[in-house]
């Protein structure tokens, strides 16, 4: 499981302000490119469009992939007057085969 | 570890459009009650919340407290209109000791 992990880290897609369905297709092309695991990172308020992305896909699409793991964190955001805290999270998605 | 789980399931917090400390003074204090684990239920926009909750407590509060379990999941709302998904999160929060 970890050495799979490790093989894999190019496949991460970083969750933004585009739609939901673009980052489901960009996990979907991951897949079928023949990826064994996707991982979604996502920080602020795009933490809940990671979730989204996770079931959409695995609800519409990909019912074998499954959750691997989640991980939250923080990360230190400085600007030019404070330093700041952004909620982190990793969301691994694995093909159960 | 599944028994304690079963215990607790009153310890659940909701979590809402209110602040984020508001939700991260009700897991100190139900952890200060006796509780062994407290339980995080979002959904939709509040997923990222609860992450900002877990990560405060953890941070801040409550270093000995880990995080048990992330499960997410979907549900359908109904409008009148017609029927849509929302995104949940549970996040479990316990004691580690």
């Amino acid at each position: 499981m970890e050495k799979s992990r490790d093989q894999s880290t190019e496949n991460v897609i970083y969750i933004g302000n585009k739609p939901v369905m673009n980052y489901v297709l960009a996990v979907i092309t991951q897949i079928n490119k023949g990826a064994k695991e996707v991982i979604l990172k996502a920080r602020g308020r795009a933490i809940s469009k990671s979730v989204d992305v996770t079931e959409t896909v695995r609800n519409r699409f990909l019912q074998n992939l499954a959750i691997a793991d989640i991980v939250t964190g923080t990360e230190k955001i400085e600007t030019d007057e404070r330093t700041s805290n952004v909620s982190t999270i990793t969301i691994t998605l694995g093909k159960s085969e």
